[in-house]
């Protein structure tokens, strides 16, 4: 069993992992630059190590990384998502040097961090995939000959993209002509690999990805499907479990094709298999994300099943805690990513000081976060402070508390997307359970909110004074 | 559909009585008194109204908090536990002025409040009772003569007691004598009554109770049991649902034996049966508490069904939103009563100012406070500031969560019971499930913990002094 993990990550995923670490009595072992200093994945952790005054180096050095893992003892490392977690060369390097990577094989990631190598694997599998390309694209000429057999509009995508980035839809065989050594040049600097690759564009479909766990026992199991339609510029704002618009027999299909996939590629650890569905309700392969998803609460909420826990169980060898028949869900969980912006300006980061943060409590209600009154968020990194995690037994339920949470959490000092979270909340295509990636750019209007918070202790001093008066 | 609550109560039962309002579109309103003027269930109120400068008399006088009601346009009164909750007179001029009470009617609070009358109708309704007198006791001889009967030892018990006052256990002839007056004397103190009844002493049982809804259209169900024996002086301080203690067969039998209870009085809206099971798995009713209690949210946990509002809902006239079938119980869910006491010297309150307060997050963890940082304690009040609620999929894994999250809440300023409660997690006894009343009492090292926080900031600077002396 795994004894002392090093976190090689920040901020609240890096806090959600020492918590498993505490749980599981594991000494959980922190890494922070300069400008972390007083990050609360710091405060928190067993031991925390300066990784020096870079505050981007510092978190993306596969071998000073290691080095402190084993310096001080650590036989593991977690990699959170984003930074290391899907490198390849980093999990490769953990594994020479004898220190377990928390999370699938480097062979693995390479696999499926490759778009149209993983298109292939699951075309091999039986999983069916977006129309597109066989491989990578040659030419520009190669391109718009495969746009006209497809059809407009198409997709262009980066093959060792990720993260919505790398990505640009084409109209017409000029929007094609233009993008492709946009992309070309985007992938380039990006991930630092030229190849592209197209896809049919799926016009506003449903994001649906299933969380699957895979042990080197061979036991494969999905934790059932998220539904993230709620982007932004292909940045996900809401995540919601299970989606209100699967019927239970599409989701058990949606989710034995996340095993099938998981399967077919060898999968070890916890991954995220994401669909696109379109407005036939057919399923599409997008692609498998190896790590630990910004998202997994949702999940945990209605399932009960502690996913980073599971993660370090199989990285120990064990087999995971659940068979598939035990794996049971219950109500409905929704994520709300409180990120540091101003929603009415364009979503401008919005760094600074918190100088009152208030947790919000009560039924149903879970925050996963990294701030506190007086914490400074450094201007370096992601915007995401916070996560606001709810759930209730019906979807009506989970729309009257995830609202009644957002007005009980408290951010001051900087702007961030509470309120137009509130906004969403309150949109009656949202409220139906009906809505796609389309959602946020047909809905200019969620920014229009006032900005005035209600004075609460001024009407309670009012309120007072007239109850004063009537001589109550 | 009631429209506008007053909360006649403060603290953290006020805050939850406002979420739930928030999430039902009710309007809450709270009042409070001077000392109250910056508490959290003020600012948190939708308005909020003075009831003057006595900080104890002002939540207990019947006729101003109607007036206020009235005055302020609400349509229904929610006396949270405490204070009114329990004053037969309190929901009576409600009732007359046209105010609903959320809870019972007037008489069954009086006929559940009587301890006598209560044992009397559960005999009736065959609910099994611990053996003792018929009704009050007429004087200290036909004390002695009964408890020869029924064996020593033997407790007193003031008739309209509750909350653990006015009880002493009586071992020889000697005792009885010299409690019998103490005990009525009490009674007069505490309540205003005289009468006393006799109870035999169950030694060091399991106290278990459930949790009851009962609605106007004859619906009655339970929502499993809660264990809280874990007692000190008859204060509860953790409380556990479902009780780690029963079989699913005694579970059954004792949801029964409440619903039971429940349908012999006419009982109306939530409320808690109280049982004393004996080391023989003797279930003996001891009393009915006819209001919301402190420990709830273990129930919500492992159910998901928010009390509070069925609670709301009930008296509405509506029926509750669940069939007994309906109920399904999960995993296991702990609640700590997080209270400004010294437990190294008495648990002596510690009341002030809260300097700093971090809120604990991640999985399965639920707070209901009144705290936050910068608050002043009053001194008038309760001890109890927060409830740190944790639940797990399993036994062996809420231990370990429930460690974590204590560990993970931070409250400075003012002594609590939060390092008593890691004492009492690192009991092998307690970790065994199996423990009674007397767990307390029979463990004083439990108070023998060091103070010393981690200092993990310094020990964070040093790590990484010795991290660059090795060149990491």
């Amino acid at each position: 069993m795994i004894r002392k993990i090093l976190i090689a990550n920040r901020g609240e995923i890096a806090v959600r992992i020492i918590r498993a670490c505490a749980e599981m009595g594991i000494t959980s072992v922190a890494v922070y630059t300069d400008a972390d200093r007083h990050s609360l994945h710091v405060k928190k952790a067993n031991e925390a190590y300066s990784i020096g005054p870079d505050s981007l180096a510092g978190y993306l050095n596969v071998h000073r990384m290691v080095n402190v893992a084993r310096a001080v003892g650590c036989d593991a490392i977690h990699p959170g998502y984003g930074f290391l977690s899907e490198n390849p060369q980093f999990a490769r390097t953990c594994a020479q040097r004898g220190v377990r990577f928390i999370g699938p094989s480097a062979e693995v990631i390479h696999a499926m961090g490759d778009k149209v190598q993983a298109r292939r694997s699951m075309i091999a599998a039986g999983v069916p995939v977006v129309p597109g390309s066989e491989g990578n694209l040659a030419s520009v000429d190669e391109a718009l000959a495969l746009a006209e057999q497809i059809g407009f509009p198409v997709m262009l995508k980066a093959t060792t993209g990720g993260g919505g980035r790398g990505i640009r839809r084409c109209d017409d065989p000029a929007q094609l002509r233009s993008n492709y050594e946009r992309v070309r040049s985007e992938a380039t600097k990006a991930f630092g690999n030229t190849e592209i690759f197209m896809e049919k564009a799926i016009i506003n479909p449903r994001h649906i990805e299933v969380q699957v766990l895979a042990d080197s026992h061979g036991n494969a199991i999905h934790l059932f499907e998220r539904d993230c339609s709620i982007q932004r510029r292909h940045q996900k704002l809401v995540e919601i479990a299970p989606s209100p618009q699967l019927s239970d027999a599409q989701r058990a299909y949606v989710g034995e094709l996340a095993v099938r996939a998981a399967r077919a590629v060898g999968y070890e650890n916890a991954g995220t298999v994401e669909f696109l569905m379109d407005h036939e309700d057919n399923f599409y392969f997008m692609e498998m994300n190896t790590r630990l998803q910004v998202e997994h609460p949702v999940t945990e909420m209605i399932t009960g099943v502690d996913i980073v826990q599971e993660q370090i169980r199989i990285a120990s060898g064990l087999p995971m805690s659940y068979a598939q028949e035990q794996v049971q869900r219950r109500g409905f969980a929704i994520e709300f990513r409180i990120n540091a912006e101003d929603p009415k300006n364009d979503f401008l980061p919005s760094f600074g000081r918190i100088t009152r943060y208030f947790a919000p409590g009560g039924p149903g209600v879970r925050t996963d976060g990294a701030i506190y009154t007086g914490y400074h968020i450094p201007p370096h990194y992601d915007s995401m402070c916070a996560k606001l995690i709810v759930w209730a037994l019906d979807w009506e339920s989970l729309i009257r508390r995830a609202r009644r949470a957002l007005q009980d959490i408290g951010v001051f000092g900087v702007k961030t997307t509470i309120p137009y979270h509130l906004e969403i909340l309150g949109n009656a295509e949202f409220q139906s359970g009906r809505f796609d990636t389309g959602f946020v750019e047909a809905h200019p209007e969620l920014t229009d909110y006032s900005v005035r918070r209600p004075v609460r202790e001024l009407a309670a001093v009012i309120a007072a004074a007239i109850a004063a008066h009537k001589g109550l």
